[in-house]
C-alpha cells in the first residue's frame, strides 16, 4: 500500500483514524484530544470509531472537530486488560481498534491512533495490516526523554529475542523514524549491550553489530553498543534492543522517575521548613514537573507494519492524547512508510550477501496464514 | 569448602581478605574503609593485597587496623579497563586480586572484597574458586533501593542468558541471601517479565515460574512474574532475571536516577526564587540526596561460587567501601554458602525429576579445564 497516497482525501486532506474507545477513559479524552489536535492541524479529517451516542455526546462541546469528523458505530470495545489473544477473538472485525485499524488497511485512513490495551493493539495491526516486504517482525518505539532532549527507543514490548537481521531491521526503521521525529538526515543508532567493548553480549547482538559497522547505510550513523544509563544521557538518537531487554529498561526507568518523584515529595512534605521552601521554589518544580511529565512524549509507533499505527499511554489525558495524533500525523506527513522503504532497499544493497540472503529467505518463509497471536508477545 | 571453619582463626576472628588495589582510588579509599569496618566489627582480621609502600603509608593513620591486618606484597594490580581474558593471563597467581580470591580457595580468609575491574573480578573468582556443587554458572545479586527498603536483584550481569533451571537456581540462592540481609525466613522471590500474565515472556521465565510454584520449597515465597517498574516499588524481596536483561535494567535504572537529580538541580539553579527556597529546604534535600546515595546500598556479591566474593563500587569513597565489608562480614557470619548448599538440596527432593535429573546432568557435564572467560561475560 503506498501510503502516501492513501487516506488523503480528494481535499488533499489527511485522514486519521481513531479507536475512540480505547485507554481508560474512552470518549471524553479521545475526542477534546482530537480537537486539540486540530486546531495544531486543521487538516485532519477524524473517522472515529466507537460507540456513537458517547461520541456524539463529547462532539457537541466541538464543533468544528464535528464539522471534520465521520462516525463509524461499534458495539464491542477492547478491554484494557483482556489478552490479546481474547481480544482478537472478540473483537476482531467488530470492535472499535480493529475497524480503525482497518480503515488504514482499506486505504480510508493514513494512521490509525490508539490508546488501548497494548498487546491487543499489536496482534490486530499485525493481522490486520501484515508486515512490510522485507521486514519480519514488528517493533514499538518510544520516545524517551533524555538529559539533551529525546531519543527514540525500540522495541520495548512488540517482540521478545531478536537475531542479528532483525535489530539491523529495527535500526533502519528506527533511524527512520527518528529522520522525522528529529529532522536530521543521518541519526546515530547504538545498540543496547552490556558494555561498550566489542567482545561484549549475546551473539545476535554482536552480529548485527558488525552488518551495520559494514553496511555504511547513508541515513545511518551506527555509533556501537550502548549500556542501559546511555538512553538517559541522550547517547545516540536511536537506542536498539531486543523487546524482552527494552520492555524491562522502559518500565523500570518509569519506575525509577517515580520512585524519585516519591522521595523528593516526601523528603518535603515531612518538614516544616522544606515546605516553606517549595513556596519559594515553585517555579522550579512546575519547571521539573514539565520536564518529567510522560504526555510530552506521548506516541509510541508500531514499525514493521505495512500501515501505520500509533499507541497513546492508556491512562493520558486529551493534552497526552492529542501529542499522541501529534506523532500519527507527522508519520504521515513526512512519509514514515516510505522512508523505512526506502532504507530498507538501501540495507539490500550493502549488507553482505549471506545475511541478507538468509534475510530474505527467512522473510519469504513467513506463512500468510501463520497466527500472530503466537509469535508475538505484548508489552 | 567449608565456609564456616574457613577463615576463621584460632582466635574465633573472622578473616577477610581485600584486593587492596581496586577501584578507581585503591588503597586510599579501601584502607580508610577496613579501618571503619573494623570499628563496628572488631572480630576482623585483614588480610591485604597489593602495593606494600602504598598499603603501609595508608595504615601509618590506622594503627588498630594495622594490628589487625596482615600484609601481602603484590606487584601487579588489575587496572578497571582490562579486559577480562587479559586480567587473567596477565594477572593471575600474581595480581592483588587473584591472591585475594585465592585467600578464601587456601581457606586462610572466609571472603574476599575488591572494589576493582567486575569482568576480572568474576572470571578470576571462576577460575579459582570454581563452581558450588550443583550450580552452572554464577550470578551478580546487588541491593536495590526501593520505596520500601531494598529488594535483592539478580543476575545483574555476571552471565549472558540462563536456562529455566539457573533460573531456579538464581531464586535459590537469592532468597538465601535476603535471609541473611533482610532477616527474614521466607523471602518474596519474582521472576522479571514484560507482564504479570502466566502467557507471557520467554520460555526460560514461564518453565522457572512452573518449577519454582510446584516446588514449594520451604525458604522462599516464589510470587510470580513482576515488572521493571516493580523493582523500585519493592513488590517482592528478590527479584530474578537473567544477565542481560539485568545489567541493563541496573543501568538504566542508575540513568534515570542521576537524570532526575540533573532535572532538580537545573531546575533550581536556574530560578533565583528556588534558590531561596532551596535554602529553607536544606534539610529535605539532604534527607533526599542520603536517600538517593548508592554507597548506602554499596556491594554486590558474586552467587554460586565456592567461596565468597563481594564487590564494591569502582568509583565508591572510604564509606562506600566499608559498607561493602559489613556485607561480607555478614554473608560469612550467617553461613550464606551454607544456607545456599541446604536450599540446594531441598530443590533436590521438590523439583520434578525430568528437570531435577536434566540440572545435574547439565552440572556433571561441565569439563574441569573449560575455561570461564569464554563462557561468562562481564558487567
Amino acid at each position: 500500500m503506498n501510503q502516501a497516497a492513501a487516506g488523503q482525501g480528494a481535499s488533499g486532506k489527511m485522514r486519521i483514524s481513531l479507536d475512540a474507545m480505547g485507554g481508560d477513559h474512552g470518549p471524553s479524552v479521545t475526542i477534546p484530544g482530537a480537537a486539540r489536535a486540530l486546531e495544531r492541524h486543521p487538516d485532519i479529517e477524524f473517522l472515529l470509531f466507537g460507540r456513537s451516542d458517547l461520541i456524539e455526546a463529547e462532539l457537541a462541546r466541538f464543533p468544528a472537530l464535528r464539522a471534520r469528523s465521520t462516525i463509524h458505530h461499534t458495539d464491542v470495545a477492547v478491554s484494557m486488560d483482556e489478552k490479546p489473544s481474547q481480544a482478537l477473538r472478540q473483537g476482531r472485525y467488530k470492535s472499535s481498534m480493529w475497524q480503525a485499524i482497518e480503515a488504514v488497511k482499506k486505504g480510508e485512513a493514513s494512521a490509525c491512533l490508539s490508546a488501548g490495551n497494548t498487546g491487543a493493539l499489536m496482534v490486530m495491526s499485525r493481522f490486520c495490516l501484515r508486515m512490510m516486504a522485507g521486514v519480519d517482525r514488528p517493533a514499538l518505539a518510544c520516545m524517551w526523554p533524555t538529559a539533551r532532549g529525546e531519543s527514540i527507543v525500540l522495541d520495548v514490548g512488540a517482540s521478545i529475542g531478536a537475531e542479528a537481521e532483525n535489530l539491523v531491521d529495527m535500526a533502519i526503521m528506527g533511524s527512520a523514524m527518528a529522520r522525522i521525529v528529529f529532522d536530521i538526515d543521518r541519526p546515530s543508532v547504538g545498540l543496547l549491550n552490556v558494555g561498550v567493548e566489542e567482545v561484549k553480549g549475546i551473539e545476535q547482538v554482536k552480529e548485527a553489530a558488525r552488518i551495520l559497522k559494514e553496511a555504511k547505510l547513508p541515513n545511518l550513523a551506527y555509533a556501537g553498543f550502548v549500556e542501559g544509563d546511555d538512553i538517559g544521557k541522550g547517547t545516540v538518537d536511536v537506542v536498539v534492543t531486543e523487546g524482552f531487554a527494552g520492555n524491562i529498561a522502559l518500565k523500570t526507568a518509569e519506575g525509577t522517575a517515580r520512585q524519585m518523584a516519591e522521595y523528593l515529595r516526601s523528603a518535603i512534605e515531612r518538614s516544616f521548613l522544606a515546605k516553606i521552601g517549595y513556596l519559594f521554589a515553585r517555579g522550579a518544580f512546575r519547571a521539573l514537573r514539565h520536564k518529567m511529565d510522560p504526555r510530552r512524549v506521548n506516541g509510541a509507533v508500531f514499525l514493521g507494519l505495512d500501515g501505520i499505527v500509533v499507541k497513546s499511554h492508556g491512562g493520558t489525558d486529551e493534552t497526552g492524547f492529542a501529542a499522541a495524533i501529534d506523532v500519527a500525523y507527522d508519520m504521515v506527513k513526512y512519509e514514515l512508510l516510505g522512508k523505512i522503504s526506502k532504507a530498507l532497499a538501501e540495507r539490500g544493497e550493502w549488507v553482505l550477501p549471506g545475511a541478507s540472503s538468509s534475510m530474505v529467505e527467512a522473510t519469504s518463509a513467513r506463512k500468510p496464514s501463520e497466527n500472530p497471536v503466537t509469535k508475538t508477545e505484548e508489552q
